[in-house]
């Protein structure tokens, strides 16, 4: 299966394929040339994966045995790397991102052709500008105003009333519900559900009756939503997510939950109804955090931590059982159960022997 | 862009607007009116964000600082806080859930037009009433029995003979598997996936071969189902969830899981295949229970717990491990995977602070 | 509801009858038969399901009881259970993957008819069989190749230039991005999204800037994929899944992960960028892989753990916190922040107990 692969996509790469040359990288995204100016890139690569014609770049000190074995044509380095290789090289204070800057020059973003697909189903008092692209089966509800450039993919449901700003892409098969709002430039990926009710019942005769959802979910400008995320609307007031968040895959966000601007969320976290999360924050995959509380601006959270309690100091908070092999867990997980009682030994301990003391004293 | 939206929303309110006062909706409603009748309500809002016009409540004793800043013209509260306010107010013994009446009555849902759009697919076996409404793009197949009123949402794919009970309503990009049956009133939101294989896998000869999933998914009446929920058809026999529950988003429920009525679930659950949940239970989100086991009625599973043996007696379960700044956690993990050691140095010392005792003895 | 839906299952089952003898099966699967050939079988059950007319299995003794009391016609047995029963029975090494083959002969998979349907939307220049089959609504794009018998079901959207190989089968509202492989007899259950952008970004100047993800997702033959699982294309080189892997339900797989064949997951798992998961694993359900680390073959992680660390030995590994009723894990869970100073006491307790010692000495 491989070697059929790894050719085709040889030939996907020459389709693509731009080239410059060394020097003319500098001089478009800056940085200081050090070596061979005229080597020629075509394309980026990994450490490992790199060939001739590739730039790769180091952002780890840890990566430097691979950059010893790349067979990359030139490399991205931090200063503190600068004499770390003999390779044609560009010194620059943030490696990663300089990296960025080129592979999107690289790999352009497929264009996508304006225009609304036949096979979709588009209400009448919609505003679709001609520049918005709409995909086949795509379904646009009423009064719903799409700015310049929306993509729409394929599948998509974009219900009444909904608000996209200029720029933004959805993906094939998102689900926008009724009177939501998304940003400008925004990317949300396939199967991500905006708008769906919270979790907001009551018990009433033993029974559960439904508190309507009647608020909306608001997101602001250049936010990224991973790939079968959820974001439910708010109950009376709004969700809303602030300009510049980036959520990965399978996360969830309850109702009426505020997400600072510039925080980023790793796959699988889940958020309850209410939490307030700060700015710049950084939530670790699968963490999880209660609702109705709140988490002040550039906290971490590291991956699978459950937070119960507002956090209200900047810092880094975890709360993860580390694992062992099976056999060892089952050992001390037997004493976990019993903490209070090791507890108590060690306080009679402690009275035993202070006893006598003051029997000595 | 907060103010473009507010704005836009006082836009839609207005249309929605309806109006009474509070002495119709005591009369509507029930409960007891202290104070003016003739106040004019024509919005619901929480503590915080209600304004004039808007009728709010509390429902927990907390909150009552917020009450006293409240700027709604009523409030509901209970009868332990009928003297906390002013304001005119509705005495209710549950205020949450008088709330939600009167939040359905101001917020009635979007009327759906039926009918089944022209870009829907249907097969000519499939029995669509006339008062149903089906989608654009909607696809509905063989023999598939739809009841009074069902909404099948854009985009939403219900599988061969599957059955839908009168008033359900799928949201849009559903999808029903062959064979299954959903009951009356349900309400199942975008991205639920019903009636996909369980895992049902086997070794043999160092290669896993699947079992075929011949059972079906069962659900009841009243039941709701969030955003990206997955519920798997039985291998042999079915899936059953039962009436009245609620399921919050991505919750993965396996094959042959049963779920007791007017249990509630909150987000990110898995329930492992096979295992059976008592009625009028309550899982935390994340939780997590294993396959196989039996969970009896009125148990309460906390947030993050993993449930791995029966619990045959009701109460409340938990086991999380508490966060702590990172720091700290550093330094009392290490010793968790030393519990064992722990406790035999604290036997070691007990015993010899035992010995001496007998020799002088 | 029920009755009503029992009645309607016994007419589904009366359609899809085949029938044949006891001796016919041991022809056809091999197996030493015990007891009366000539007995009619016409479909398989439970041992607790099971009617007259049915075949069953007993897998594990712990289900020796229920084999006591089925009303099944027949059961499949281990050797070492050869005379747990008078039933006629049918004696095989491995029960389970005995009872998978003859499930697969009493139920196979509905045919499903092949041809593109009128409602689909498939670019000129995508390769479409005359055996394969591309639901309603399905979309498909520019230089798709798809194998022979290949079923694209209701609603799928699948990107340019993807490849899939023949018999694959994906079920309603599947996305699959632009360039990615599926190969030959994978079986795609809805909401799976293939080949979104992993989570790439970096900071510069306070913002997140997103690195461009231009790898693809390669998953090998015979694959099976549960509903809304989520696989990441690559950062620059491919996210790829081997051959005879299996995938359980909501389980995110980010960039750069290669998972190795034959290694069974379960659902909710979730494996961070660039971990590297061995053959013939098996990871229970909610575990937690970071990344950037590797596993080795034939390693097990139990279900609910977080595997921080590369993991090169083979075996079981665990890290779960224990639960009980809520009062007992207060009681314990405060202490588990102090075991750092449980174990400063017991050290000074050590201390003390060791100086009079030697003293006395």
């Amino acid at each position: 299966m491989r070697g059929e692969l790894t050719a085709q996509r040889q030939e996907a790469i020459l389709i693509r394929r731009k080239s410059c040359n060394l020097s003319e990288i500098v001089k478009r995204f800056g940085g200081e040339l050090i070596g061979r100016g005229s080597v020629r890139i075509s394309r980026i690569g990994t450490l490992e994966s790199a060939q001739a014609g590739d730039i790769t770049f180091l952002s780890q000190s840890r990566y430097l045995p691979q950059l010893a074995k790349t067979r990359a044509s030139a490399v991205i380095i931090g200063p503190e790397a600068r004499d770390a290789t003999h390779l044609p090289r560009i010194v620059s204070g943030n490696p990663y991102a300089y990296f960025a800057g080129i592979s999107e020059y690289f790999n352009p973003p497929a264009a996508v052709k304006s225009g609304i697909h036949r096979s979709a189903a588009v209400e009448k008092t919609a505003r679709v500008p001609r520049s918005a692209s709409v995909g086949a089966c795509a379904v646009i509800g009423k009064n719903v105003r799409l700015g310049a450039r929306v993509v729409i993919g394929a599948g998509c449901v974009v219900g009444d009333d909904v608000t996209i700003g200029e720029g933004t892409r959805l993906h094939a098969n998102v689900t926008i519900y009724h009177h939501c709002h998304i940003g400008a430039r925004c990317l949300v990926h396939s199967g991500v559900v905006i708008g769906a009710d919270g979790f907001g019942i009551v018990k009433e005769g033993g029974v559960w009756k439904k508190i309507p959802q009647i608020g909306r979910v608001l997101i602001g400008d250049d936010v990224e939503i991973g790939a079968n995320t959820t974001i439910d609307r708010g109950a009376i007031d709004d969700t809303i997510i602030e300009d510049g968040v980036k959520l990965d895959n399978q996360i969830q966000i309850g109702h009426n939950v505020h997400i600072g601007a510039h925080t980023a969320i790793a796959a699988c976290v889940g958020i309850a109804g209410s939490a307030k999360i700060g700015k710049h924050c950084a939530l670790g995959g699968a963490s999880m955090i209660y609702g109705h509380i709140t988490i002040v601006d550039r906290v971490n959270v590291s991956a699978g931590t459950l937070i119960m309690k507002s956090l209200l100091q900047a810092g880094t908070y975890t709360g993860v059982y580390p694992f062992s092999s099976h056999q060892r867990w089952l050992k001390n997980a037997a004493h976990l159960r019993q903490l209070d009682k090791l507890a108590d030994k060690i306080r009679e301990l402690e009275h035993r022997l202070a006893a006598p003391k003051r029997k000595q004293s």
